[in-house]
This record gives C-alpha cells, structure tokens and sequence, in this order.
C-alpha cells in the first residue's frame, strides 16, 4: 500500500498528452472545415474543444490504453502501432465530455474542472450580449448540443471496427445512460438507500470508468480475434473481476473528494452532491449510524439552498458518525483487492505494475 | 403535379409498419433486459419506447428503405433479405428521437406527435409525486438522458458496416448538430438571415432528412461497394441533386405548418416557431416586403409570451406581405425540380415512380 498520491502516474501522464495531442488534431481539423462553411460552426466545435481540452484526468484513455499495451505483450503481437487504441482512447475522452456536460446541466453545476461549465457562460452571452429569449434555456440548449456533437465524434472515432469492440461500446454507453437515470431518479425520490448506491457506482463507475475501457482496450490488441473464445472470456472475466472493486473505489473516493475535496483541486464546487441529494454509500452509511440528532441534520441533504455554513454542519456529521473513516477503510480494502487480482490478468509482468499503481491512483487520488 | 396530399402514399405506410414492428422488438428486449436488473431501468426504456412508438411519419426510415431497394434492383442483386435495412431504418426512427425529444427542450415544446414531451411529463412527475428538487431541472435531465439512451441505441443498430456508410452516419449526426446550433443560435442573436435560414434548412431538412437516408440507404445494397468508385460518386451525387431541392420544399412545407397548420394534426402546438423566434425563409421574406406597420408587427417575432391574438396578427402579415402565397409557389417548384432529377437516380424505373410520390407527399403534406 502506498500514501496518498498527489500527482498522477507516469502511466496516466504520458498516455493523457498523446491522447491530448490527438484529440486536439481531430478537433483542429473539424474547426477548419466548419468554419470555412461558417464562422458560427466553428465557433460551435471551438466551444466543445475548449471542454475536451481543459484539465481531465484522462483515466478512461489510460484503462484502455494500458490494458491494449500489456495484451499486445501478453499475447506477443506489436504494440507499436498506435492508430486504432489512440481513436479509441480520443473517443473515451470526447465520451467523458459528452457525460460531464449533459451532467453539469443536470445538476446545475457551475464549474467542472476549474472553468466556468458550457451551460453556464453560454446562459451569460446571453445577458451580455443582450439576445432574446430566456438565458438558462438558451445556455442549456447549446450545451445539450455540444454534448451530443461530444457524443457523435467519440462515437466516429471508435469507427468500424471488431464485433467484440463495438459489442462493448454500444453496452458501455447504455450502462452510462441508465446508471445516470438511475442517479438522477433516485435522488429526486430520495429512495437512494445503499443497494441503489451501489448499483449506480457499478454502472457508471466501475463499469463505464475502469471495466469497460479495460475490455475494450484489450479486444483491440492485435491477435485477440486468434484466440479460442474461451480464452477470450477468460480475459474479460478477470479484468472484470480487478475492474469492479477498484471502480467501487474510485466512486466512493469521489463521494468523499465531493463533500470534504478541495474545489481549487477537484475543479468543481464542494457541497454540490448534498445539495443535489446524490444518492452515495457515505451518506447512506451515516445514516444508518446517526443519532435522532444527526439524523435530523442529515435530512437536510437535497435541499439546493444549502448554506456552506449547513453544508459544514452535515460534513460533521458525516465525519462524527464514523462514516468517512469507514469509507476510506473500505476504499483501502477494495484498493487492495484489486491488486490482489492484477497477477490474474492476461498481461505481461510489466503491465500488471503499471496497473497496480493505476489502482493506487485511483483509490488515493486527491482530485 | 397532384393534389394536396392528406394521406401518406402506400411506400411510406408499409415500411412504416416494419420498422416500428422492429423498434417494438429492439426496445422490448431491452425493457425486459433491465427491468430484470431494477424495474426503474426498464421504466427508462418503457419512457423511450412510448416516445419512439408514437405516430411519427417515418419519412427518414422510408427514403432509406427505397433508395437500398431501388439500388438492389438497378443493380440485380438480391433485395429480399431485409435484416440490414431494416436495422437502417430503425437507427433513423431512433436518431429522430434523440433529436426531437432533445429539440423540444431547447424550444420547450409542451407537445409532440400529439403526446405531451418528456420533459414536461417528468417534471410534472416531481410535482404530483412529492419528489424533491426542481420539476423543471428533472424533467429536462431525464428528456436529456433518454434522448441520449436513444442516440446510442441508434447507433447499436447501425453497428458495424462499411465504410461508406459508417462515413454518412458520422456525417450526418454532425451536420445534424451543428445545423441546430445555428438554428439556436441564429434564433437567440436574431441574426437569421435568408442566408442563414436556408443554411439551416439544408443541414436539418435537405441532408438529415432526405439526401443522407438516400445515400446511406444505397450503401447498404449488396453490389455496391462492386461498383466503381466513379459510378459510386455518380449515383450518389444523384441523390444530392434529387434531394437537395426536396429537403428545401421539406423545410418549407415545415414552415408554413409551424405558423399555419391545424396542431391536431402536426402534433405540435402552432405559432410556437414564431415564440422562438426561429429563422425561417418565410419570416424573412415577409420582413423583406413589409410595409413600415408591417414591419412593426414583424418585430415581435421572438416573444415567447405573444398571446394567440398577437400570434393572428403575425400571420395576417404573413399572408398580406405576399410571403405565404411566394413560398407556396416556391415549394411547387422546388417539387418539380426534384420530380425533374428522379429519373436521372442510379434506381430501377419501377422505384422511381415510388420516389416522385414520395417527393410530392413531402412537399405537399399537412402534417
């Protein structure tokens, strides 16, 4: 077990810039041809790249990319051909955006990684510029498509490709969907208890985070269609079984990050999850350890208006129950469970260290 | 040239028919899949199945299915088995989705194919359940989300294919995109110019509607990919000619029943493009014939509290400037130029005949 990690790995470090870089190619070359139709279109992707571009932790291209380099080796077929993981780590990215924009509408969210969110200074050009019609519909509107625009790059940037991969994607992002819904509906329903918390950290944590870009990334080493289908099975089955703890890990080190983060870090508004009610194990958790007091205190979580003086009041309590020292007990128990699992999977020795120091990243990362 | 036509011709009646009997398959399936993992998923996809299943007229999955037919036969290779195809036209039906159940956020539409949207239906869900929270933040978001499910499922049902055509489905969503941000856009800054309007229209109507469901559906004939590069560019700058002009009269048509139709039978409520303020070619020509009071009138385009007298007024304007009568002339022409290229399409004689009704039914239909 290692300290809490303040920088990310080089594993994560070196394959976020190439990603960036690519990322940055593609949305480049759509700016030029848009604009060349008009200024307003470009203007359009321009808006989207700035999103795409800004400070992202680039977690899902490192899962798919890590797992792509260690089956190549594992199966001894090149590694050195970077075409087709590279569109598939850009297009977990530009999925990733998709999600955190149609998310900040969602939740009202006024920053995402340290910069004021779409819905927001679009609602603003609105005002300043003094155009008609209703400011928030005008700013949700544009950021609704801009995710959408996310959403059918990332798509085109994973292409044609094998069955097994587009099996995968067309699932992960079903999963996405829903685990969202279930999110969004189960906080306004308040019916949130810990079987639904976990269900929705399964589906857009450990599935749509770490499972599903793992798998997807080692369906796309070359040599992987020639193995039998019950090696292929027996591949994903064990990057699912590392994957699933260490998602559940990094859910609930983002329930924490949510309430006791630091914004200037996390890029987004601490408080904003017990504002919006989010239905999370920790809460769930102090719930069932409070007083009548606290209890009182906690029912307070869901209420939009909360005060930073209310939100300090609920965080006490949170800390005083014992949930978060139980949480992050839990979350070293599920860090070391996965690895644990790492010597399981079908990679080469090397890959599997660099794994394993994914999964610390990600169960004590800081932001 | 024919009457004005109440009732859709029988090529768009009976591959409307399979293609929701497909959707009805494709959605069941899910809806059992998930409720099995938690009934509130399955109610996700139960929300989207009703939305997708309501009359709609399919002209999309219909100009797809002719043109891979009438390219099969011009082509003699076989055109019984319909699994592709089918696929095709339920990715079209559920891509239209995506974009109503997204568009009618951005206009706040209380009504679509008759039924009530989704997000005002969900909103009204918090208020009569007691649920916490904003109504109006919860109805958008799930009306985001199902929009998206949709998008992906949409895509699930294209899959893999050839390059050809995986290269029009990305094409379009983009062009599908960017074409409502200007619509936005243009609206918000009332910058909407004929320029601007009819750049609009040739991006939703011309190549969303008409011209990329033709081409894609061609791509889709077995043989195709046999022709020659030269004749593959030939057959499908056809189609462009075919269906530009057609996707023009589309747009137009769409406009005078956005402010002229009977709602019971467009589904939508009227007078709702003049609230938005949308950029029309029939707005601005009006504008550009008006007489100073005219003019004055002209002027509350954009409002969204204009009140139904207010709305009457408008469209006296409208009529009294000449607008209404000169885009009627207009669609008649613009039918006519396309019934003038069908016989130029790479399509056997028989399918051809079925494209001139399918052309007059879009220029010429009351919903």
């Amino acid at each position: 077990m290692t300290a809490m990690t303040e920088a990310p790995p080089d594993a994560v470090v070196g394959i976020a810039a190439r990603t960036e870089a690519h990322l940055r190619t593609i949305l480049e070359a759509e700016i030029t041809r848009w604009t060349a139709r008009d200024p307003r279109l470009g203007e359009a992707v321009r808006l989207l790249e700035s999103m795409v571009m800004s400070r992202g932790k680039r977690l899902r291209a490192a899962f798919c990319y890590w797992s792509w380099v260690g089956t190549c080796r594992w199966l001894g077929t090149r590694d050195h051909d970077e075409g087709d993981i590279l569109d598939a780590c850009a297009a977990f990215e530009l999925l990733q955006a998709f999600a955190l924009i149609h998310d900040d509408i969602m939740d009202d969210a006024a920053t995402r990684r340290g910069l004021p969110t779409i819905h927001t200074t679009q609602a603003e050009r609105v005002r300043r510029s003094g155009w008609r019609g209703e400011p928030r519909r005008y700013g949700e509107g544009v950021a609704i498509l801009l995710g959408d625009l996310a959403h059918a790059y990332a798509d085109r940037c994973i292409g044609n490709t094998t069955p097994a991969t587009r099996a995968l994607w067309d699932e992960l992002r079903i999963e996405l969907n829903l685990g969202q819904y279930l999110d969004l509906r189960s906080s306004a329903a308040a019916d949130g208890d810990q079987p639904t918390a976990r269900s929705v950290a399964m589906f857009k944590s450990a599935l749509y985070t770490i499972v599903r870009p793992l798998q997807l990334g080692a369906t796309l080493a070359p040599g992987w269609m020639a193995m039998s289908p019950e090696a292929r099975q027996v591949a994903i089955d064990r990057i699912e079984a590392f994957g699933r703890p260490l998602g559940q890990a990094f859910q609930l080190r983002d329930d924490l990050l949510g309430v006791l983060g630091d914004d200037s870090r996390t890029g987004k508004p601490v408080g904003g999850d017990l504002r919006e009610g989010k239905a999370t194990e920790l809460v769930a958790l102090a719930a069932r350890r409070a007083t009548p007091a606290q209890a009182s205190i906690l029912t307070h979580i869901g209420n939009p208006q909360l005060t930073a003086a209310q939100i300090a009041t609920i965080v006490e309590v949170l800390h005083a129950t014992g949930a978060v020292v139980l949480i992050e007990r839990r979350i070293n128990e599920l860090v070391d469970d996965a690895h644990g699992k790492v010597g399981n999977l079908r990679i080469d020795p090397e890959t599997q260290v660099t794994m394993a120091a994914l999964a610390d990243y990600v169960g004590r990362r800081t932001h």
